[in-house]
This record gives structure tokens, sequence and C-alpha cells, in this order.
């Protein structure tokens, strides 16, 4: 568990506000009882030890919690069936998808009965047409992927989580990845949702079309919700054709404060850029470091790299050498190297994705996941620097999404500091970083969401009213508060 | 008004439920003085005879009802006072932007008072790095879209109406228009979004960021919300390098059924797609006789016509002559035109876009804006002509956006039928058509919105448990019932 920086507990969480008034399900002599009238099909309930402890925490390992009960419906009439138990009788539920989030959200944190969607994993349908796949929540994203290159198309959100989170966890959290700049979040994916809510209503508009105006668009407030306004169940989703070639290069720059301008002119020459990711030199070091077969592919160090590649669903276009020439050419960027096979262009995105893993092989790390504006980036990053400077022994990576300023920031651990002493850093850290990203006019949680990590720091991003009018649409939604109760909001 | 079927006035469209405890403006000595404790400035108020009629009916003149005041705020904090003293006092409001709507949603119905954004019109920043630009709800479209030209930038959703239409009502209702295909509607554009809901709270969050991940967001309830939850005030909206270039062509199909494979090649050949329109035979006999220069570029009939475009900030490619020859060459298309001056591509595109007017000067029309799966087009249109069949003196005509499945369906009057023949038809006609639309798994609205003219048939589209959640949403957020009573949700 090098990733974590703590391990959090139900208790150091604290209690959760409506928990009084919910049915304590692990004091119950038989959890399974309260749900066999409402289903009488064995294969729905887990509750040995072991079961009970793989689904209790998150594969981090810093979020962990009891549970008395594991629910696995395999249809959308078992979610209903087994929520309107829990609706009547208060019985709090924990949706769990691919379980491979990073804020804590889909672990139990009081006794909660986890709901997993794992079985309910068929894709459905396919309609070429409107470019179109119905898929049931748990599919994994990898499957999806695969089913669809088949067909001679794509599914466009990719992320490193891909041959483990599921499709229903990735709309839960509006998961993001590689590919936003281009295609968008899952938000725009989504064409048709099917959500089950607190009480077992059944919302379900498996919608295949791109033009719908009728009435309130109520999927939308699902999609991000993070499992506390209603369990996701079918998805309607969007697909594209599969790209023809990916054109791959490495940029290498002079300064920092180069960054913006690099974005600029590559978002408005190439028409079919799908990734722009970027990372500072201290990043390119610990990886090349970290790594034996890690390659820095310059003869120079530069202050920063940018990754860029085109998607492009024709043939190999002269174009995408055209625009690196001419940004070598009057000094927007000092180096280049454009890949020239498949695994030209996996080497140097090893250079962006082994950052994680060459950071977690160092030490100890708080992480962060912010966005600020682009243009404010290279000032953003002086200022994290400033501040990680008054900490003895604590060292800021620099890496993320150039394309929509996301930036991963990651606080990592030194030499010269004990674990533990490291680990009591967090709330001093994070709080001035969060002060940063709002002078910045940043938000604290670009694509990881706010889950149990974040809520008390939701108020950096939202105002108090907007913060009362997601409390009235959760209690309107979830009168009796038994959806992922204490994520998101502070109970 | 040709357009128009019949007249609606607030009589005609019942007395809303909830106005029995509304306050009546109209039946007061002088509706300012409600307001003026609130709003010294009295550039706000228009009440003279003709002002009220202007601001009561809309462009179609279908549409028109009584107001005893018009409401023009230059501010977020007016808007915000205004709507706290209707909150408090009962006053019903329609808000209003360029009216320009064609399901009569922004024209009050009985008595409200009009709330127009028009004066809330400056565009405030333009920000490059993050491409987004920030601008008062009243900026008119085609304001917005010279100022980003001047910037080297676009905004990607554009319709007929842009010299009128406003971006807050174009938000309101999710606009779409001829670009969707690549760009996506309204929704996709909004990346920040301030809001006054009927109490006078601001929910005020003008992110400029493409990944921000904190909570529900709440934005989406408001787009598309015709409305009746709250009033934008000001958007930040993402833009798009201005295109370098269009390629622009025509292309004449043997038989209707070929529609969905000519879109599947299409989209997969060309990354660049941003349009692709079609219309059938008889539309564009309708255009070449209506208009002295109109002129069908083909030698030969064909059964339906596809236009294509692409956009492109790169310099132009042979590609897009290679797909289209290659479509001739195994038949997938019997003959094409490619436009080869910026002329030639506007009188292609006035083949499409001039349908509605050459409808217009035939005679009397029931309009339809309906969605199905494109892949299921030609079999839809196949089953309105047979409904058509059934009624004497009616022609339908087929025109729309091919890559979203979306058809302008024009159900024209013929020479032998009376006007008051012809209108007394309408309910006659659209009860089938929507339920052929409901066969089809299609969508009773397509881009135009519910307003007041569809909201008797919103069960065609959406299951009763979503209406019921919309319209717990809307008493949640709205409690009085003072915003656009009477619009999506039938009283």
């Amino acid at each position: 568990m090098p990733e974590a920086a703590g391990i959090v507990t139900g208790e150091a969480v604290g209690v959760n506000r409506y928990f009084g008034s919910l049915l304590k399900v692990d004091k119950m002599h038989d959890p399974r009882s309260h749900f066999e009238d409402a289903i009488a099909d064995p294969a729905v309930f887990l509750d040995t030890p072991e079961e009970l402890s793989r689904y209790g925490r998150d594969w981090t390992g810093r979020f962990q919690g009891e549970t008395p009960l594991v629910l696995r419906p395999n249809s959308t009439e078992q979610v209903q069936a087994l929520l309107a138990v829990c609706h009547r009788k208060g019985i709090a539920v924990v949706p769990q998808g691919g379980n491979t989030g990073l804020v804590g959200g889909s672990v139990p944190r009081n006794g909660e009965v986890v709901l997993s969607l794992s079985r309910l994993n068929a894709i459905e349908g396919f309609d070429e047409p409107s470019a179109s796949v119905t898929v049931q929540a748990g599919t994994v994203l990898e499957t999806l992927q695969e089913f669809l290159a088949g067909k001679g198309q794509m599914f466009p959100v990719d992320l490193g989580a891909r041959g483990s989170c599921q499709i229903g966890g990735m709309i839960a959290t509006n998961a993001g990845g590689i590919k936003v700049l281009r295609y968008g979040h899952m938000r725009e994916q989504v064409l048709g949702l099917e959500v089950v809510l607190a009480d077992g209503t059944v919302l379900s508009n498996l919608n295949r079309l791109r033009k719908n105006n009728t009435g309130l668009d109520l999927k939308q407030l699902f999609i991000g919700s993070e499992g506390i306004l209603g369990v996701i169940t079918r998805a309607v989703l969007r697909c594209q054709p599969a790209p023809a070639q990916r054109q791959t290069a490495l940029l290498g720059l002079e300064r920092v404060d180069m960054l913006p301008a690099v974005l600029m002119r590559l978002r408005a020459a190439l028409a079919e850029l799908s990734s722009l990711e970027f990372f500072l030199k201290g990043a390119l070091e610990l990886v090349c470091a970290r790594f034996d077969d890690a390659r820095d592919p310059f003869a120079q160090p530069h202050a920063a790299y940018v990754l860029v590649e085109c998607e492009s669903g024709e043939p190999a276009s002269v174009r995408f050498h055209e625009v690196l020439a001419e940004a070598l050419e009057d000094g927007a960027a000092a180096d280049a190297v454009v890949a020239q096979s498949g695994a030209q262009a996996e080497a140097l995105w090893f250079l962006r994705e082994g950052i994680t893993e060459a950071i977690s092989k160092t030490g100890l790390t708080h992480k962060f996941d912010v966005t600020v504006p682009p243009g404010a980036l290279p000032l953003f990053m002086e200022g994290i620097r400033d501040l990680a400077a008054r900490f003895e022994g604590v060292r800021p990576v620099f890496y993320g999404h150039l394309g929509d300023g996301n930036l991963h920031l990651n606080m990592v651990q030194g030499a010269s500091l004990a674990d533990a002493a490291f680990r009591a850093l967090e709330e001093e850290i994070t709080e001035p970083v969060y002060a940063l990203v709002v002078d910045f006019e940043g938000s604290i949680s670009a694509e990881h969401g706010i889950g149990v990590l974040k809520r008390k720091y939701l108020g950096y991003s939202r105002t108090p009213d907007e913060i009362a009018t997601m409390r009235a649409i959760k209690a309107l939604l979830d009168p009796r508060g038994i959806l992922n109760p204490g994520a998101v909001l502070e109970p």
C-alpha cells in the first residue's frame, strides 16, 4: 500500500448523521433475512468474512469499513426489490462498481450493506446507425472496448483502470481520462440511462437518440452523483468509429510558462488532437530512475514535456509532422520526437503513465487531482513549488492533462521524513493547496470526485447555496438518506 | 403568419393550476408599484400597450397572451431583486430571451409578468487558453459569433434564428441546430452557469474548466428546463478554433432506404464531418418551385438528397473528394456535386434551408420536430406517408438532420383543403404521428422543446415516474410555481 498516506476507517470518517435512524443490519442475527422475502435467488447474497472484507475495502487499501452483507443483483428488478426493502426498513447502502475510485466513495463506512453491480454486466445491444451501445452497469470498460473493437467502433473514454472499472461507476463519477480534450467525459457519452431511486422507483429512459428535448433531462442529475441519488442499472452510450491510425510525439519545452502557448497552437492546428498530456522535468527523472526500461528520448533535459497524440479515421497525414516542425522552427518547442511505430508510441506513453507507479516506488504521497484554467497552470505550479518549499522533506511532482488544465499534483515524501511525520502533514498541506486552487479559479476535484476524502473541502469549489441545493435534491430523491450516506455531502 | 396552423391565446391554453393563488398583477392599479421598492431604475419597466403587445406574442404569431408589465433587468442583482418580489407576492413570471421558440414557451398565457433578458447582454470575457467565453444571458447568438470570429474562434452551435435568439434562451431550451453531429448541443458547450432561482437565490458557478467533478452538477438541471426552474443570467461557453475551410457537397440517392448506409460510411470516413442534412424529392421540388433562383444541380431527380459538409482547421484535403468518389463507384450514391466556391456551397445550403420558407409559401402546415434512431428513418417516413394518405388534402414534406435522425416533418395543406378544415385536423394528425414516433423508439421533440404546444404529449416520450420526478423537482426549486407556469408540465 505505498500509495496510501493513511488508513481511513469508519471511525475516522465520523458517524453518519442519518445513521441513528437507520437500521444497524450488522447487529441483527441474520442480515440476509431482511431481503429473503423480496429475493429468492441465493446467489444475490454474500456474507463470508472473506467476501465481506474484500468488498469492504478499496484497492489502495486506504479506505475500509465493516459491512454485514453484500448484495449482488443481476437484474434491474432485483435492484428495485432490494432498494425497496432498504428504503422501507431504513438500511443504508453503498453502491459499488469496480471499486477503483480514489476518494473512498464506494466502500462501507458505518456498517452499510454493499450493493455490488458486478453481476449486472451484459452488453445488451449495438445499433450502428445511431452509433450506440446498450450496456448493464456492471460491464467492465475493457470488455466494452473489446466488444466495440469487433464492430469497428471504439468507446472514447479510456483510463488506466480499464480492466476493473465498470460503466455504472464511471457514469456515477463522470469519469474523464486521457481523451476528454477531444471526446469529453462520460457525461457526453450517455444517451440514455436507467436508474433505480432509493425507494425502488425505476426511472428508465434508454434513449438512443442524440436529440431528445422532452422536459427536464433527469439523467444528468445522476451522472457524477457518486451514488447518493440513485443506483444506475443500465445505460445507452455513444460510440465512435475506430481510428485507423494514431500519431504520437513528445515535445521538450525550454520553460514551463510556454505550456499554454503550445496548447493553443496545437489545438488550433490539429483538428484530430485526441490527447495532450504534460509532465515536468522532475516527473520524467523519477520515471527514468525507477524503471530500467524507461528512457528519456532527448539528448538534453527540458523544463517541461508535452505528449501529443492525434487519432484519425483517415490515412496518415503529413500535417502532424508539419505542425511539429513549425513549432520547432519558431521556438515554441525546443525539441521533438515522433513515434515511428506502435512500440515507440507506447514507450513515449510510458513516460507519462509510469509516473504514478514511479511515485509509489519513491515513497508515500499526498495526491491531488485539481484543475486550473490552462493559461494559469505555470503560475499555479510556481505557487505550489513555493508552498512545498515550506515543508521539509516534501517534494512536488507535476504531471497531468494539459488540454484541460488538469494537474495530478503529488506531494511526495522525501527520504528525510518518517512515514508517520509525513502522514501527519496531510491537512496542513491540503488546505493551502486548495486555497491556491481557489485563488486561481480552479477546482479541487477534476475527475476523481468528492467521495469521503474531499467532502469537507467541497465548500472550496461550491457556494453555500449550491451545497444547500444539493442537499435539498438529495433529501427529495432519498428522503431516508439510505444511499451512500456520508459521500459527497458531510453528514 | 402563413406558418401558423392556429392562434393559441391564454384562454385556449387553459388556466394555470397555480394561478388561483398567484397575484393577478393586471388587475392592480399600477403594476410597477410592486417592484419599485426593490428597483429604482425606471428603465427596467415597460408598460405601454405597444410594448406589452410586442412582448406578449411570439414571432410566428401563433402564441399570444396578455401581460401587465415587462421587466428588463440589466444585472444579476436586478433579476434577483425582481424574482424575490415575485416569489414573496406570488407573481407569475415568464422569462423571455429572443422569443424565437416554436412551442409557445416564452410568451405570457395568463397575465404573467414578462422578464426579458435583452438588456443583460454583455460579453464579459474571453480566455483563449481555456477556449472559453463568458457572456450574459441576453447576448444574441450572432453577436457572439462575430465577437469570436474576431478572435479566430467560433461558437459551434448555429441555427437559423442566429440574428435574434439569445444565449440564455438557447441554454434554457438546449438548442441544437445544424452541427450537433460534430459539436453537440448547447449542453455540451456550457462550462459554467449562473442561475437565479424563483426565490431570488443565485446559484453561481462561472466555471471555465473542462474538468470539475465537485458534487452534483447543478447546472445540468437548468439546461433545457425551458424557464420552469430558474432564470439563467450568465454562462461560460466553450468555443472552437475557427475552421480554415469548409467542403460542401450534395449527394443524390436512388432510394430513401439508402440513407442510413450513407450516414454510417460518411461518419466513419470523414473525421471532420460537421453537417449531414437530408431532404426527400418532394422537398427539393417545393424549393425549386417557390424560389426562382433555387436550382436542382442534378440532371435527373433522385429519391433522397444528402448535404455533406466538413469543417476543418487544416488546409484542403483530397480525402473529401476520394470518399465521395468511392460512394459513387460502389453505388451508395447515384450522383454528387461538390461546391467549388463559397457561393456554390451557399446555393446547395439554400436547397436545404429554403425548405421551411418554401412550405410557408405553399400553405398552412402542421409542423413536427421528431427524432427516430437514424437506422429507422426510412421505415418511419414510409409509415408517415401511409398515415398522411388517410387525410385528403394533406401532404408530408420530409427533411432534417440525418446525422442524428432528426426529422422536421411538415404536414402541408393541399390546395383542395380550406384553412379552417386544415387547422381542425391538428389533433387528429398529431396523435398518430406521435404514436408512430413511440413505435420507432423516437422522441416527440428533438430540439424545439415542449413549451405549451407539446406538454399534453409529454407522456409519449417520458414515463409517469419521470414526469412525477420532474414535478417534484419543479416544486422543490419553485415552491410557489411562479416560473413559466404551464410550460413543459401540464397545470
